[in-house]
């Protein structure tokens, strides 16, 4: 594995310097940005969680930010980026934490966040514009109400587009698995770079084709999302005097299929010490297992503990203005909140196995004891329960954090690797997905689309 | 493991005759039916399933029937049997297959039928009178756009009562586990069996003291049940050229989260020659898939199937009068299908094992080929998927039905014995459940309650 794979190498097959004023040209009058100040803040996202991905994006910067008012202006940007080879990086509510969306060639930023609102949407399913705010969209189902399955910890920021995109699941797998499991991704509306670009609807299987691709597979426009029945949600903590327990009452909870919840997420002690507006919630010394829980099976929830630990939190899930739902003390939000004071740590995302998962998570726990601190995510994954983990890294090189990865992959724990900016890099793999990668020639051939993510692809035209 | 252990033999404790005059007394203006005619009629339940049962409970009959029209009623006459020592029987649907409710040592048989009605119900959550009948209950709940998160094939005749006292499961449990799980059974209310009987309410884990105990630990007079929020199912058949790919396409929809359902049955040819109303959608020689889809992910479905197999029916499931719903060609109904033309098979009821699910079953196909004609149901168990099976067997004698039973534990199949009276004979660990066996003691000191099915309860007093 290669830890320091540059940009530009990952990018050699595209022009470096781009015919700015002939884009403008073609744009004719699509909203742009160009005021190089706010295109290189606007060009950032999360990269900075990876202190290499810091080092290694700190310059990266698009040449111009293209703000579309519809799909129209889509077709327009896409094909005038195809007919002057400008790569184009689409760009939504920028909360990635792998540089997803990071503009590696510079170029066009396709800023996608104006094409936003739900299209249509009936009982089960909802059909929204790619730049739709999940909260906003959650919002506007649940008051039919429908809710989203899974949504991101970045659910008040991220879109809808840059999910499926970027993501891989959240909170909500715990019941219905990752973004790739059949059924969570309906169908997807999308936009093809070519000079007469196409608009293609891909179904089931195929709209699998972007999910997780950083947008190197066509410019999603649309995307129709399962939905579920809403359920009110209570935020739950409990804290327990060791991680071994957190991890025994979260593994007990994950199995009971009679009780209705949308995360478990087991966090070792200091962890919590670093969730400040939690405090009262988060005794000192002691590991916290954070839950949500469907109001009619509370109880169902405590008879499952059975006195083990003590609830320190228990009340409504609220994510309104001016307030921190529980779940964005979750999944990599776990990790911004240490990063909020301190930023010498960063993470690992990983996924256990599910045949010998509390084996293999104590194993990992007791090698790198104080230096890599465990949090768990409980998912199900092709119909089983296992943990997706994003411990904090007491960082210290980029060769022992090399060290730590291959360690956990020696003992079968399959990293995704949120240190590289390529999607192979970062896959459980270490190759493009074959779907993804045979399906990139077919919607952009000059291979436009944020150059350097599919690092393998290599143009056909 | 007696195959023959005699309803007399189990009843020791109790008397054999029955001061029935006296229980009138003290009964009042509770109904009852004296008629032997009709007595002797409504005694029986579907326990001619089995050959075996079907022999050895033949003259079983209760001395009378008691018919309460509300919660005193039934304490009026738990006070008159347990100051009597008169056995007492609590009947609902009469649906179950193992003479669960047959009145072994005759007194009273109590029709709970009256007691019927929602208490009260909110989202996530029902409470009803236990002698409910389901497809009601269901209705019930369904005004208010939630439904019975699980129910036997014989929805339309059996009670929510008899569902927990008698069943474990079935239509519903691909999703939410059987009912031991956490959450399946919010609560129950009992009468104890005493001259001054008590009004008990059991919630969460004490209310699995009534479930499958065969109405032996307190007469169950309402149940608090968990709902799940309503969906429109389509009812599907497809038909494959082998069982193997049946159980493999059946196999990929029970791991699929993301894809809402709520029965999975693969059926060996040549079961489906026996579906005479269905005979349109089971081809000649062919295995079936028989599945419930909510239809949003209707499409989600076709694409797991990718091809394989053909699809022969898709409709909305239908459930009115008049009307046969597909889920009555499944669980036990698919062995019912058969015994209607021709009485000469009988059945099992298996769990297999779920970390070698797939070798398992297809080991026990070819072990018994032609005599032990594969039928399944995905379930969750304990939060993994597995197969609940109720093969169709070729019946020859006792001693080769518990050669076959014996062959299934030895190879790791565990068998749920249809074929034996007594709650322990049946059971997967051929003890009576430690907590039910104690929890009777309080409840039905004199072991008044369905005498013979707890068959290793000494009475107390």
């Amino acid at each position: 594995m290669t830890l320091h794979q540059t940009p530009a190498a990952a990018r050699s097959h595209v022009p470096q310097s781009h015919d700015i004023p002939a884009l403008l040209a073609l744009l004719g009058d699509v909203p742009v940005i160009t005021e190089p100040v706010v295109v290189r803040r606007r060009s950032r996202d999360f990269f900075w969680y990876s202190p290499i991905l810091a080092e290694e994006l700190k310059d990266v910067r698009a040449d111009i930010i293209v703000q579309p008012r519809d799909e129209a202006d889509v077709i327009r940007t896409a094909s005038a980026c195809a007919r002057l080879r400008i790569p184009l990086t689409v760009r939504a509510g920028g909360t990635g934490n792998y540089g997803q969306a990071m503009p590696l060639a510079g170029g066009v930023l396709l800023d996608i966040n104006a094409l936003s609102g739900i299209v249509w949407q009936k009982p089960g399913v909802a059909r929204a514009r790619a730049g739709t705010n999940l909260l906003a969209l959650d919002q506007e189902v649940r008051a039919g109400g429908y809710e989203l399955r899974m949504h991101p910890s970045t659910k008040r920021t991220a879109t809808i587009g840059g999910f499926v995109a970027g993501g891989s699941g959240g909170v909500g797998s715990v019941a219905y698995g990752g973004l790739r499991e059949p059924g969570n991704i309906l169908a997807a509306r999308i936009v093809t770079v070519e000079e007469e670009p196409r608009v293609l609807e891909l179904r089931q299987d195929a709209a699998q084709k972007v999910n997780r691709a950083y947008g190197t597979t066509g410019i999603i426009t649309e995307l129709e999302m399962p939905t579920a029945p809403a359920w009110p949600w209570i935020d739950v903590i409990v804290a327990f005097d060791t991680f071994e327990e957190a991890f025994a009452a979260g593994r007990d909870v994950a199995h009971a299929d009679g009780v209705v919840k949308k995360l478990l997420s087991p966090i070792a002690w200091p962890i919590p010490s670093k969730f400040g507006a939690l405090k009262r919630a988060c005794p000192e010394g002691q590991a916290i297992l954070i839950a949500m829980i469907a109001e009619p099976f509370l109880e169902s929830f405590r008879a499952i503990l059975a006195g083990r630990g003590t609830i320190t939190l228990e009340a409504p899930s609220e994510e309104g203005p001016g307030q921190v739902p529980l779940y964005e003390y979750t999944w990599n939000h776990t990790t911004l909140q240490w990063l909020k004071t301190d930023r010498s740590v960063t993470y690992l995302q990983l996924l256990y196995p599910h045949d010998r998962l509390e084996e293999s998570v104590m194993q990992m726990k007791a090698l790198f004891e104080g230096e890599v601190l465990p949090h768990l995510e409980f998912i199900r994954f092709a119909g089983r329960i296992t943990c997706s983990a994003l411990p904090i890294v007491r960082y210290t090189t980029p060769e022992r954090l090399n060290a730590i990865i291959a360690e956990h992959e020696s003992h079968g724990v399959m990293v995704a690797n949120p240190h590289v900016v390529s999607l192979e890099g970062g896959s459980r793999h270490k190759r493009a997905d074959a779907d993804q990668s045979g399906f990139k020639a077919e919607v952009d051939p000059m291979g436009l689309l944020n150059p350097g993510k599919m690092a393998s692809y290599v143009p056909v035209r």
